[in-house]
C-alpha cells in the first residue's frame, strides 16, 4: 500500500537517504518493485530528530517525486534518525492528516499495510482508544487509530508488548466482524533513541521488509565502498524494499518478527499478537 | 467563524450568487463585515443541485478569493438550489474533508459557529452517532459530527425536530463537561427541495443571519430593479450577512428560530433544543 | 509524457468519458499502457463547452486518480465537446498554469509530447509570439508557447496551416540550436465546433493517437452494444490510447497527419510543417 | 502588496522570527497594520542559510497563518540569515513559482510592491534579461523579472549599482508605455553574507520599511530585556512593519535609500535609479 524507510545512525543529509540511491524511496514513489501498488503518489511524510525535544514532521499531499519542498529540505536537513513514508491510499482521503509518520510527543509511527474492513471495525477500534488520547486523532486512517491503540496499551513503556496487544485487539475485533485476515502490516516506531520495526500479517503473507547488514561486516566485504566509511558502525536502515544492489547489504525481516535498533546490540525477535483479556 | 449563503429559486448562474454583488461571499472571504473573524480564508465549499439525484460538491483548501477553479465553475454552473460556504478554521486542519457543505445522500449541511470545548466532548458526541452512519465521518470538524447527530435523530424525516434533538444533546453533553455555552450556530440544511435555516446559540447571542424579502414585495418597492424581474417569485436567499445595500431587501432571522423555504409559503418558527430523554 | 482525450458528439456525462471505461483516462493516470511514462500524476485538466460563450476549464495539480473534485464534476457535467488531459511533467513545475488544456477565447489546446531542448529555444520561440498575445502566457510549458505560436500564425482562421507554421518555426529554431529532433507531438485543438487532432514528430516516431470508428459502422458491427445506441451518429473520440477493447472501435491516426471532426464529414489529411520564410 | 522580513545575526530559531512576536509576520499575514492590503494570504516563502553552499527555500501556496509545515520547520530550523515573505497577489497566479524569495546560486531576492502596467511592459523587460539567465525564470511575477534584470546588470558584483540600473530600466520602459509611476518597491537581497535592503518608488511614496536599532544601543536602553542578551551585537532585522512595540527598536528606512547589513559597520545610503545608456 505504501513504502517506508527508517534510518538510525550517524547524522546524514536526508537527500542521501531519499534521493541518492538507485532504488531510492523517491524512485519507489513512481516505480515500486515489490509493493502491492507500483505507484505511491498519494502524499508523503518525513519525520526527523534535530536539536529540539520533539521531532519535526513535514507532510504533503503531493506526489513525492516532483515535490520541490521535499527536495529543498532534503538538501538542508541532516539527522541521525529519519522516518520517511510514501503513500498509496487504500481509500481514505489524500490529506496531510492522513500522511505518515504520525507523532505523539517524542514518538513517531508509520505503517505499510491495512486494517481489513476498516470501515466496519473503525468504531470499535476507536472506542478502545484511551479517551484522553482520542482527541489527538486528526485524520481518518487505520494507521492512526492503530497507533493510538498501541499508545493506549503502553507503547511508551514497552513497545513490543503494546503493539502485540494492539494487533491482538485488531484481530479479535476484525474476526468478530467476519474478517478472515484482519491486519496486514509492517510498522516502524521510535522514541528518538531506539527504532522498533515489525513485520506481521494475519494471513502470514506480510508485505516485504528489509534491514541493512551491520556496517562493520559490510565494510569487510566491500573495503573500497566509500559510503561505508562515512557512516558510523551502528548505522542501520530498515526499508520496505532494498535501496540498491550491493551484495550482502540487505536482509529480509522474517515473518511474524520484529527488530530493535538501539545503542548497543540490535535484536531480532518473534512477534506474537496478544489476545485481549477480559477487563 | 465562517460565512455562508443558501439560495433557492429559479436557476441562476452561480457567479451571480458568489461574485456579482457588492458584498458577495467572495468579498466576505477577504473582508467580512459582520463575522467573528474578518478573514475567511481556510477553504471553501460549493454544493449545487443539477440533473443528477445527488447534489454536486466542490471543496478546496485554498482561499476562495483567488481560486480559479471556483471562478470557472461559477461561470458555467446554473442551479436553482445552491449552498456556498467560506471557512475560518477554529483549529481543525484545513483540508477538503473539513470544508462545508457536508453531504449525505441528497442532503447538504453547512454551519457557522462552533461546539464549545469540542476536543473534550467530541468522543461523547461521536459515540451517539448511529454506528451505521459513523464510518461516513471523513473529517474532524464539530460541524460534521453535529450533522451526523441530526441524521441519527431523523433529519431526513423531520429536520427541525432532529436539529432540536441534536442541539439538546450537544448542550447536555457540553454542560456535563463544564461548558457554560455549549453551542453557537447558524445552520442550513436541504434535501434538494426545501431549505431549513437555523439561528441559535446557548448564550442567546447568535451569529448573524439574514433572509431576503419576498420577491413580489421587493419588486413593488423597486419597480426599476432589473435583477428582481429575472428571478422567480419564490426565489429566496439566506445569508450570514447581506450581499448588498438594497433597502428593504434583508431581514434578520430572530434569535432561537428557524425558517423553512419551500414550494408554497415559507415559514419562520421558534427553535427550542430538545433535552435528551432516558432511553 | 501525457495522455489526453477529445470528445465531440451528443452531450454525455463527463463521467462516462473519464471513468466508466476499462482503460479510462483515470486508469491511464496510474497505469498508461502506451505512454512514454506509465504514471501521469503531475496534474490534470478538463475543458468543456456548456451554455456559455467560453468553455469552462478545471485544472488541478493533484493526481487525477484520487481527485474528488474531478470525480464530483464528472458526475454533474454533461457536454457535447470535452477535452481532458493528464500530465507527466518533463521538468516544468507542477502548477495549475502548466496544466492543459490551455484556453484563448473560445479555443482550447492540449498536447502530448515536448519541444526538445526547450530551455535553450524558449526565448526565441517566445519572442516570435505576437506581442499582444505575449502577456497571456501564464505558465512555463513548451505547450503554452507552442499554442501561442499557433495563435500568432492564425490558428483562429486556418488551424492546420497555423499549426504547420508553428511546427515549422519550432523545427527551424531547434535545428539552429543543435536539436536533431526538435518536436514530438500529438495535439488537439477546438473552437467549440470542430476538433483538429495532429500527430507528428521530427523523428517520424510520434506518440500514439487513435480515433474512434464512425458510430453507424460500429452499430452495424455490434448491434447489441447499448452504448452505441445512446450516442449520436456524429459522436467521435480521439485519444492517446484506446479506452477499451471493442473490436474495430479504434483506428490509429497515421504518422504526419491530422484529422478534423466537424459537422458533416470528418477528414484525415497529411500534415507537413511549413518552413519559415523571410519576412 | 506583501510583507517581508530579513534577519542577519547570530543563529536563531526561525520560530522566534516568524511567530513569537506581538506583530509577527504570521500575524501580519492575517492582519497587516501598514500594508497596502490587510490580508497577505496568497502563499509565502522562507529562505535560510544552513550548512550547505546554497540556501534552502520553502514555498507554499497556502496562507501562512494555518500552514502546519511552516510551523514545523520554524520549530526545527536555526539560521543566522533568514528571508521570509508573505504574499498578497496583485493578479499573477498563486503558485509556488510566484512565491518569494527567489534564488540564483547563493543569492536570494524578495520584493514588496509592483511594476506598474506589468502586462504591458513584461515583454520588453524580459527581453532585456541576459539570454543565459532567461530560462531560469520559472514563474510569472514582476518580481522575478526584476531580479533577473538586476542579475543581468551585475547584482553579484555590485548590488546597489545593479539594482539602480534595473530600476532605471524599468522606469524608462514604463514611461515609454505611458506609466506615470513605473515602480513601487521595497527589496531585500543577499549573498548569504551581507544583506541589501532598498526602499524606493517612482512616485516617492514608498511602502513602509524599518530596520532594527543596533543591539548594543538597545541593550543600554533596555538593560532588563532578556531577548537582547541572547542575540549577537551584529544582529539586525529589516521588516515591512515593526514586529513589536519596544521603544526605540525600529527606525524607518528613508525614501529613496538603501541599507547594507554586513560584517563590520552597516551603512545607509541614497538610492538613485540609473538611466539606461545607449549601447
Amino acid at each position: 500500500m505504501c513504502r517506508w524507510l527508517a534510518y538510525s545512525g550517524s547524522p546524514v543529509l536526508v537527500e542521501e537517504l531519499l534521493y541518492n540511491r538507485k532504488n531510492s524511496l523517491i524512485v519507489q514513489s513512481l516505480h515500486s518493485r515489490l509493493g502491492a501498488e507500483e505507484t505511491n503518489g498519494d502524499g508523503f511524510g518525513l519525520g526527523w530528530y534535530g536539536d529540539q525535544d520533539t521531532p519535526g514532521v513535514f507532510r504533503s499531499i503531493e506526489p513525492a517525486w516532483n515535490d520541490r519542498n521535499l527536495r529543498e529540505l532534503s538538501r538542508q536537513l541532516s539527522s541521525g534518525l529519519v522516518f520517511a513514508h510514501i503513500r498509496a491510499s487504500t481509500g481514505s482521503p489524500v490529506q496531510q492528516t492522513n500522511c505518515h509518520p504520525f507523532r505523539h510527543g517524542r514518538w513517531l509511527w508509520m505503517h505499510n499495510g491495512f486494517v481489513d474492513k476498516f470501515n466496519q471495525v473503525k468504531r470499535d477500534l476507536t472506542l478502545e482508544v484511551d479517551p484522553l488520547l482520542y482527541p489527538e486523532i486528526e485524520g481518518t486512517t487505520d494507521t492512526e487509530v492503530f497507533f493510538h491503540l498501541a499508545l493506549t496499551y503502553g507503547l511508551e513503556e514497552d513497545p513490543p508488548r503494546a503493539v502485540e496487544r494492539a494487533v491482538g485487539f485488531i484481530e479479535a475485533t476484525g474476526k468478530r466482524h467476519g474478517s478472515a485476515h484482519p491486519i496486514q502490516m509492517t510498522v516502524a516506531t521510535t522514541d528518538g533513541e531506539s527504532v522498533w520495526a515489525f513485520r506481521y500479517s494475519s494471513a502470514g503473507k506480510s508485505r516485504s521488509l528489509f534491514y541493512s547488514t551491520d556496517v562493520k561486516t559490510l565494510r569487510a566485504q566491500h573495503p573500497d565502498n566509500p559510503v561505508l566509511h562515512q557512516v558510523s558502525d551502528e548505522s542501520r536502515l530498515v526499508v520496505s524494499e532494498p535501496l540498491g544492489d550491493l551484495a550482502g547489504a540487505w536482509n529480509e525481516v522474517p515473518e511474524s518478527s520484529y527488530g530493535v535498533i538501539r545503542p548497543g546490540d540490535d535484536a531480532l525477535l518473534p512477534f506474537t499478537p496478544a489476545e485481549p483479556t477480559l477487563a
